[in-house]
């Protein structure tokens, strides 16, 4: 599983909702997380609720081995939350997988949780000097414990509380016995968004689940709304004064499908527009243009439309890795590169190719592709990057490695290139990115590339690890 | 599964822990817990610490199919506890398996429970005031709740503490990164007793599972006592003022494995004590005595003993039912009772049989039991019965049914008879039972039989469905 | 698994078929191969036809971990064959398991076969050199080759020819589109019974299944008689000349249940008499009897009421080990023998006890045994077994070890004594056994205690694993 | 599963083999078969030998599910052959997955078949009444039979023998316990190509599965040859007359992966270039191009090139749908298409489209493609078809639907283009699409296009199920 995203940034989640008497929740929101499958392949779960009590089927896998026809069947209801999750390897336990439910002095909760918080250790202090305790390494048992320490309010009046008191990064769809509630952080970094069939009411991470479920796409939640849904229709509420909007430019970039449409923005088209500006900001004369798949291939097709420079198949990724792939031992190392993705000989060999990336991490992956493209026959090897360097972390809940692994926090370009083995290395400008996104720059958080981080970050020395083991 | 305990009241758990540097602790809880599977086959699981932190492993299903060596293997350290759960069907959701794992303001915790709250309620709503948040159905998280409102103190203050707050019947096994800590509620109405094998400690529900690993028998923990095992060895707090004991005497007439002895009794010998003295209050002449298996046949044995009737074997018990077998639909709904029992017609034909039961709970076995022995060609059945009518319910963790469903709470005796269909029908007298178990009679709980609580009730109605779903 | 079983014979299979329009004959057959669950725990399968076809589903498993809803509902029909198996760590592959099923030039044939041929090879070879192909080590694929030779002929015919060609041990259950037949070897060594629900009618390796679905006992097959059950009702086929019985004793001793009835002989009262009869061949003057459970049970049973010796419980035996046990590493080993079986030391200490077993053969278990009750203050130990010595192989289905590891083969009784370490050891007569068998005792086969091998024996150095690997 | 594939025709099966000393081997054909899973996701195996015997794994499942280390690590040897296999529900049994092993006269064979035999029926009959039996519905126990048929023969001379008796496409990889053995039928119908890695040769369906374990492409199979291969190294025979080449287009067409090169002919090249050749025989006008995924891809490619209109992403193929993906039911069969495959609609709204695809098999899935880009907003749909129209069946291995089911077969152009509706609907001439594939285009098999079956077919009215059930 990690063997393809060994050297991509991570998203935690995708989260799931819907609101319809008279409806197969649990299928809709069964359909609805397949469509978000991307977002995270370790775990997922669905919680149902029929107006009485909240029934909860979560564990690790794809939404298609977690469930089957009898669990589906036995989650009767008219509200629904779902949730998939990805997580690093070790941290990998059904404890972590959401939704989290729980009982508190208002009544039963689930809750889905997208993104990470900025002041989870101070608030985990202050929590913890309250009496509360957490049973996982989430930081989503911060606003579990929270919306309780506000028990005698209302779960609206506790969630506008909340939004006061917690810091960072959050898309979240919640179920009470009888409502959905979505709630987006102020800055709107995470996605979210609304749909409708028929009479049922949806919450989702990205537009391409409601797709996925014949829905239509209604709007975004705003940054800084809870939107109520229950037998009324939908209610608003804007407790916070308006921030910055900060939406994370990685989720056009790699994270979303390229169906999807974030906050007004065509993934697909940003991506392409971006392959197109690479190839006004470097303008490489080759043979053919040749995307690493999948994340690669919007901007590929772009650099080729507006060089004009044939787009090649090139390489082919093999689609049946699973999680119980058996990694190649040392004797078999040289060969697992091979296992993922493999070179079209005949669409390589003698040329000058321009090879399009979405993103550099580690640049571990880069440079065992370079290898085997060369292996491959190719002359000449221009990797071009449809995102700037990556040069400070996330602490919004994209999981790049930590600064010391990003290669181009500690490297210079021409080090770089030297390092990954390439003819030339361009990473589109930071202002080239941004002008492909048809939204105004400045509704973006792009702190990886340029530090400036919109949500205040308390914590110091965030590692997920932390969390485990020791003190609160 | 339900298949053979359907009749029969289930007791809740088994607890295990151990501290042993050195040892594999992981493997010695999964051979402890074996030995414990009597207790509670629902699910099982293992936290095991190093020092620095705790891992857990916990699932539905038996010992032996929750574990594998990869996953025993994973859990590295020097303590560990462990834990097997009984649950009637609708609850059973790894959400309530245990241990259960917290961090609060001192650290990281797992806990195992053994017994039920009476003041569970009254609690929870104090708690959810404050601002507690409660995952699961399961009364261990008042534990933890209430450890963490004390999350100034330590531990061993927070425990004591607790138990002046908390009511009922709780046997518990407590780890920390760096102690192992056994508490036993002040009536002592569930078993704990303490074990060695080589340098290591060992806490265990029952003595059998000393055993099952080789360890040597120490002695009980003492009703109201706290037992905390570290590097300096063990040490005891008695913090309470010393109650009444009250060992909850279904221990011994039925829960317990016949091999432990448990404050002082050997439950074998109890049984056939029973037996004999089922034998003093009701000599019946009759051609056999056959057992109903397996806690029948202790009492069996000693009811032949006495009387001086032969012992026969009468009844074959299928050992092969298990968790995924699949219960008989309408059209052979009269062959249920063959499948786990079946009568030895050799033995039985033209015969007036003594029948030893160790209890009746709705009498629904009985019947079958009766109308099967009787299509074996039986000439008479006496049913004798080596604990008394069962008219009250339990609070203490032991899960007969509700007093609707109590054959003895709602017939006479002559009606029992007519109702299970046997020639005669005996109980054995609350003095008779009592004074087989070698200790004072005023030591042993007996509310269900003679409604007399040792343990103060706060909650009424209590049922285990009342906790799931509603409000605290 | 082999925990238990590892000093035991192991029989190799339980067969089963039902034939009944209108009857859900896959739950009947599931139902009764689980009341013959004790004749092999390995693998399970079942064959359904409807007349047109025939569908087969088996794997490696309990009965029930085998089958679910959703594969039962699947098999639909009125007539079906079952079988379980048992088979030694090594060749546990699903490519033995039972049922198999073919087609040949008269139809498919599905059949399910407990016993073992002695003339194996000598017919490999010979279908060999007439093109045969054998796809798993099971001898009952001789059946099937050999029946294809006569392709020409009806399968009743077929059938006959191979009576007089295959010589061995086999109960057959088969079916073809539309009929179910029993074959039942010459000497008639392995059990086969016929058995009535409604109109349905059943074959079944022993009765205690038929008890388990609630069928009628009509009566045994006889030792070479072919029995055809199609819409007419039951046919009989006796080609063979009659030969001298020869039901394996062993089935008697240890194999079957004890509430079966094979051949006229109810298992349980053999048992009971042979301990019987063991008191009069060996009155010891001691304090209680204890049997090693289960198979000691009736044989104590009946020591303890011929001699007015008191019967005690001593051994308590775990019920929860499954296949997937982890067996103790060295570290353990000492408790392995804990982890299943249990003294009641309450039982046990200071007495002098009659220990009954059914068998002995290579004594490593016996030895365990003694040990622990030795450490749980036993102070004499006085074994006596209810079969003679074990000294010569079983050529016919009974996987007793061979020559080299057969204790009794090997030392002398006095040896056996010290080895083992008990005060006395004694084993039943020959004729002491037979006689308490309630037939003439050349009914029976006994070959494994005097070497007379009823049924010719055309291999030699016959080895289970001589199949696996080489040449036919 | 079947969701994607239920309108394209279904390959039969991936072999791989490998002879080697001193390599873990069956460690190479994991990861040799994981390169041919795109041609059979049902079931997977692998047999080891060790110049002793034979060990066989298969089961149910991708590669990466049926196989863990556990498994792999106990097929210990020199040799290995493995098999992955396709095949329509309903006949989805372990029994019919392969290798298929088997003992004979001179000894132990796995066999592992990719392709179809076309006298199967007559060579079945044959064999039945010689004796033979069948235990699956497979083709390759015909081999198996006919083999030991020619049991006094070596196995070349018996497959030499065999090449004679048998007709149809076939290429085999075969292994006795010292040497491995690979056979490609004499008209070539079916790809088999020969490797080598350090010391050890390998067999393989595709050259793709050479580039997964890091081995270099030796040659292909010639057809007619069998090559042997042992500690010599590699030996080739040619016992049959040379007949007419007759690849199976289709490889080329659709069901090869890209980066593979057969019989000389680049895969990815041949689909480019029937891209290219598509335009030049329908010059459409239209915005942008769009391939069906991803067989589609490389064709799009081409028209893109050799049209000049820019090519676009289009549509989103989902990657998570797994074996246990639970179907929609009624109430969402709207969505089915959705799940699978969803528009990017910024890439189709307002644009006149051409849609490439492989090949037209139904209809039935682009019927649901076309209205899906319909509600997507495209404003004209030309669909073009880099293979012909198939109108006649396929009896080589190619699971095309029966003639009843193929639209062309049944429907003239311009019904099909209203059926499918479709502004335009072309399919390539048969001579444009051999011109595509570098190689004289009298060496390839077009019978599903032409009707001029190259390999003689006996069996008339074959269908797959015939063998199921019924008399042989």
């Amino acid at each position: 599983m990690t063997l393809y995203l060994e050297d991509k940034p991570n998203d935690e989640c995708g989260v799931f909702g819907i609101y319809g008497k008279g409806v197969d929740v649990a299928k809709y929101t069964y359909y609805g997380l397949y469509g978000l499958q991307h977002r995270g392949q370790e775990s997922a779960g669905i919680a149902v609720g029929n107006g009485d009590k909240i029934e909860l089927y979560k564990n690790l896998g794809l939404v298609s081995e977690v469930f089957d026809e009898t669990i589906l069947g036995s989650l009767k209801g008219y509200i629904s939350v779902g949730h998939v999750r990805y997580s690093t390897t070790g941290s990998n336990s059904v404890i972590n997988a959401q939704p989290l439910m729980f009982r508190y002095l208002q009544g039963s909760v689930a809750i889905a949780h997208n993104g990470n918080l900025t002041n989870a250790q101070k608030m985990r202090r202050s929590l913890a000097h309250n009496g509360s305790v957490f049973q996982s390494s989430s930081d989503t048992e911060i606003f579990i414990n929270q919306i309780a320490q506000y028990g005698q309010d209302t779960i609206e009046d506790a969630l506008m509380k909340c939004m006061i008191d917690i810091k960072g990064a959050y898309s979240l769809v919640i179920m009470t016995e009888d409502k959905l509630i979505g709630v987006r952080d102020p800055h709107g970094v995470r996605p979210l968004c609304i749909g409708k069939r028929g009479d049922a009411y949806i919450l989702s991470s990205e537009s391409c689940a409601l797709d996925c479920i014949g829905a239509d796409f209604i709007r975004d939640v705003e940054p800084g709304e809870i939107v109520i849904i229950n037998e009324k229709g939908i209610q608003s509420l804007k407790p916070m004064m308006e921030r910055k909007r900060a939406l994370c430019v990685f989720e056009l970039v790699y994270v979303a499908r390229p169906d999807s449409i974030i906050d007004g923005v065509s993934v697909n088209k940003a991506r392409r527009e971006m392959g197109k500006q690479l190839f006004r900001e470097y303008p490489i004369e080759a043979d053919c243009i040749v995307p690493v798949p999948d994340s690669g291939i919007a901007a590929a097709i772009g650099y080729s439309q507006e060089s004009g420079i044939p787009y090649k198949f090139g390489l082919m990724k093999n689609r049946y890795i699973g999680r119980t792939f058996i990694q190649p031992t040392q004797e078999l190392r040289d060969i697992a590169v091979s296992l993922k993705l493999n070179p079209i000989r005949e669409d390589l060999e003698g040329q000058r190719v321009v090879l399009v990336d979405d993103s550099i991490v580690r640049g571990t992956t880069s440079r065992k592709i370079v290898k085997m493209l060369r292996k491959a026959g190719v002359k000449e090897i221009h990797l071009v990057v449809s995102s700037p360097e990556i040069i400070f972390p996330c602490y919004y809940g994209i999981d790049t490695s930590d600064k010391n692994e990003l290669i181009a926090a500690n490297m210079k370009l021409e080090e770089m290139k030297k390092s990954i083995g390439v003819e030339s290395l361009h990473f589109i400008s930071l202002e080239g990115m941004l002008s492909a996104c048809e939204r105004d720059p400045g509704d973006f958080c792009a702190a990886c590339f340029n530090g400036h981080y919109p949500v205040e970050v308390t914590d110091q020395n965030i590692s997920k690890y932390d969390l485990e083991g020791g003190k609160v």
